[in-house]
């Protein structure tokens, strides 16, 4: 019962090992003859995702040569180098629907019609960085180790052998010279093109390396940033048309995903911006590209739902809740002046918590959803904390959002911490709470509601009380002055009218401890009032968060009010049992605001 | 100030719009001639979304006919209606680099490459549902419509043009028959092919069309079914390779969208899952595609993010908060001693609370980090309430987990409404709080720790209190039974201790007003507390969950207690405050876990 736990994604690709392993089709490559030496029983499956997690079945530590694999890593190195534009007037982009090797150019221009085919891959390499051959095949080696995030090696042997054999490479090059496209040496450049042909890599290797295209350039395991986004991307979409040759067509209808083939087996497959496949086994189909490989990746894509142009089955709603800031307040605890300020013109504040990823059409749910209900309102707080992914055209549009509202007087707030999303319209702010209270702040401001000053009398505490009391409680009370920053001493301070200015308590989290701010007091609120009625302990401290004037019951006054005068001191508890009883109601109906 | 709030998303449109159409380069096609009579100026822009919101811009409402534009949504029928198998016998799905009107067909299958180049359109149109012609046609003429979500008609102007002067079909379609791939009458099948090119749309419906592929078949004005998420996305997935001709590959390294575009000047793109594009300009580049139409559609793409190979640049964490039950508790009001034992043994329970959408790579997530913290848990709470899109291979992962957990005895609970997700090794509850209630009794009553009858001198609110005052209570209490579903009446009941059963506070939503569950109550603890301090009025109601045994204090006992035993109503109000305190003290223990 208590086996180490195994992911259903590793049970998956067992199953997937155990079944395909019996599919024994398909011919060992020969025409390299080293590559004959394989055996054809090898089979390795490995998937990687973007946070370097690696799922691996049966042979995934076998080394092969790269062979064709090869390909959209170089072309991505050389878009890296060259940028696109000066890539493009060498090597075309467009599938062919022929054969790997295929001796055929583009009538005008005489370039090969794409990186994938044999003849576009040879003048690639050439396009990487470097003004030597040694200069280029460093930097070829080196881009792929970080792309694997190790550093990988050469077969030499293989590497001579395709050289000793390739006559038909060795016929495209010069095709291709005497065509003016290939501008390096031939033999130099042949030389290259077999030599990266020939780095040895294993299944795991092609899934990371998969996956850094399918993340954008970064290496998942090391977080070195490969290539550029649009070097990444490029090379995938070229996959996507020309990685699997004449089956490139057939093979985006049935797997949906970019992919590249090689002559030693290697198979790889994206999904971008979530994985990287890497499958191996050497036993190839007419067309060159690894039976059980093809089989198991068409599979996977089937099985965890990768194909790319299949919408997810369900979407959910982009909002998660809308609040009003006349029924939901922030923890602020404020006094009745300004609570009931708030009741009656708090539905100018309006906070929309967002789900789900932002990309466009999530954006633009959110852009037309608020823009329609703009009337009254004055202040939007948009809560990202709850939303994953946040593309740039959402931020786009947020940002175009924001700055309409602004146009209309209406200010943006953006709860959002750990995404750094860049809203220049927006006011940010790292909680919901924080932004509420801002807003709240902002709107008794605006309507002259705010409370500066509240005297003893109009405490909240002490409204009810007969005015003889509260006049009597003021010989017991001494006037405090707390300067930003400073706490209170809890054990002196029984009970601690605001009387201006500002408290919060804060709680203290993690080693070391830092004090995070729970809530806030305004002026015409107290603090200390459990403690009056029972003696559980504080768990939390309290600081001035602006000049803050109060009027303190100290335990010793309150001793001797006691003594004094139990009636005053009764009324005085009544009271606070009132005051917290209310704010549990008021708890409740935020609860209920929340609920609906 | 106060003009009408137009959507960033309009502007940026709008701005497209003024400026592409100072692009004038490109020429009217005029081998069809009713086509040479469109005005070369015309330039409509529209974005549907995948929810039925359309923006428009320009000449959006112009009528003119579909031509090759019309050949994804007939091929998505021809699959609808036969299924992949079948038409790729006849059709294949390789891109060739070739112009739309190239008169090449496979080697040894005599099948046309693809479905966009008009060969392979001509062979479609004869693949759709229908044994005649007019069925055919009328079914070509019906799907459209349905595509676009209103009735489409037929310019027989222009396509008796295109019948006079279709000589490079005709041969094509006799070069196909006589192949033995095209196996209608050939006058009858260039008949059916003019017929669906000359069908009359605006820039609007395709923009609509498209955003019903990007969906997965379903119409978003008007819900319809047209096809399979299947057809859709292996519609999709040719308009990808073979969309835009001899321009494929370029088109989709820039626009990074699945394309179609048509001699008439039309153009459409799609992004799956999220929303097409429709764009109208007549003057046509050398390879047949509309200037400003192509231009529009790579701008769009690059303005709005849409490039499908580009991953989202920032990725937010899939948890938005764990939580233990030792810490974090359910709004169930239980007595002291399961309180205790909760506190000592929730941390059995776990709650993960899931954000962002639900694809493989944060289903892996979510299954790798939890499965990877078994040790001593015994429930696992997912809470999916926050999540955006479920896809099913998310379902699949979660339920594999589920299944998992299981075997080695830990329930997990789904929290889980709108979305209705399918994890058959789950419990399914409807709100988070409800899950982890479920999840307390289950620990509780695995513990021994559930108190089912508590005796009145045991009650909470009455722990502390003097044994000798107690027995003097409980000659003011009287008891009551309360049936499943029973409501108390509380200006009887001014205090109800639970003995055994359990309560539940409801509030009332909607209308016609249907009850919510707000939180509940057990045996030990006491409803009607507030009432006693303070006399604002109640706002839900309460209501036995199973049968239920009392001791009430109504509002007359309670009076006559005031009177004859000052002493114990006030030993009694004052446990009352004690416990409010404690109930308030606890809730902001809760919320420090929950902002931890």
């Amino acid at each position: 019962m208590n086996a180490p736990f195994v992911s259903p994604i590793q049970d998956l690709l067992d199953d997937l090992h155990a079944r395909l392993i019996e599919q024994r089709a398909g011919e060992v490559a020969t025409y390299i003859p080293e590559l004959g030496k394989a055996d054809p029983e090898w089979f390795g499956l490995a998937v990687a995702t973007l946070d370097g997690t690696v799922y691996e079945a049966g042979d995934s530590r076998v080394p092969f040569t790269i062979q064709s694999v090869s390909k959209p890593f170089v072309y991505a190195l050389a878009l890296q180098d060259r940028g696109l534009p000066d890539v493009l007037k060498q090597v075309g982009v467009e599938p062919t629907g022929d054969a790997f090797n295929a001796v055929r150019l583009e009538p005008y221009t005489g370039r090969p019609y794409n990186p994938m085919v044999n003849a576009g891959a040879i003048v690639t390499s050439t396009l990487v960085g470097g003004d030597t051959y040694e200069e280029r095949r460093e930097r070829i080696l080196s881009g792929l180790s970080a792309f694997a995030g190790r550093e990988l090696v050469v077969d030499h042997k293989v590497m001579d052998s395709e050289a000793a054999t390739g006559d038909r490479n060795r016929a495209l090059a010069y095709l291709m010279h005497g065509a003016g496209t290939l501008t390096c040496d031939v033999e130099e450049s042949l030389r290259l093109y077999f030599e990266q042909c020939a780095a040895l890599v294993t299944t795991t290797d092609l899934a990371v390396m998969t996956a850094t295209l399918a993340g954008g350039g970064i290496n998942p395991l090391t977080g070195e940033t490969v290539v550029s986004v649009e070097a990444a991307a490029h090379a995938l979409t070229v996959m996507a048309t020309c990685g699997t040759y004449d089956y490139a067509g057939e093979w985006l209808v049935r797997a949906g995903l970019p992919a590249k083939s090689g002559v030693s087996g290697g198979l790889i497959a994206a999904l971008p911006s979530q994985l990287g496949l890497g499958l191996f086994s050497p036993r190839l189909d007419p067309r060159g590209n690894s039976v059980r490989g093809v089989a198991a990746c068409e599979e996977l894509s089937q099985r965890f739902g990768l194909h790319l142009m299949r919408p997810a089955e369900r979407s959910g709603p982009v909002f998660h809740r809308t609040l009003r800031g006349d029924t939901a307040h922030s923890s602020r605890v404020r006094a009745h002046d300004e609570r009931t300020a708030l009741a009656r013109l708090g539905s100018a504040i309006r906070v929309y918590v967002l789900r789900g990823d932002l990309a466009f059409s999530s954006a633009e749910a959110v852009v037309r959803t608020i823009s329609e209900d703009t009337g009254s309102v004055r202040w939007v707080v948009l809560d990202l904390k709850r939303a994953g992914r946040v593309t740039s055209v959402a931020e786009t549009l947020l940002e175009g959002l924001a700055a309409k509202l602004k146009e209309r007087g209406i200010t943006t707030v953006v709860v959002d911490t750990e995404q750094g999303v860049t809203i220049p319209s927006a006011v940010i702010s790292e909680t919901r709470d924080a932004a509420l209270e801002w807003c709240e702040d902002a709107l008794l401001e605006a309507e002259g509601a705010s409370r500066m000053t509240v005297p003893l009398a109009e405490q909240d505490l002490l409204r009810s009380l007969d005015p003889f009391l509260v006049t009597a409680l003021e010989a017991y009370l001494e006037p405090r002055e707390y300067a930003p920053g400073e706490r209170l001493i809890e054990d002196v301070a029984a009970l601690c009218f605001i009387i201006s200015g500002g408290l919060a308590r804060q709680f203290m989290v993690g080693t070391p401890p830092r004090p995070v701010r729970e809530t806030s007091m305004g002026p015409g609120t107290a603090v200390g009032r459990l403690a009056l009625i029972d003696d559980a302990e504080h768990t939390h401290r309290i600081v001035a968060e602006s000049p803050t004037s109060c009027l303190v019951l100290t335990t010793r006054e309150l001793a001797r009010l006691e003594r004094d005068s139990p009636r005053l001191a009764d009324s005085l508890r009544w009271s606070i049992a009132n005051a917290i009883a209310a704010r549990l109601r008021r708890t409740d109906a935020e609860n209920h605001a929340l609920i609906h």
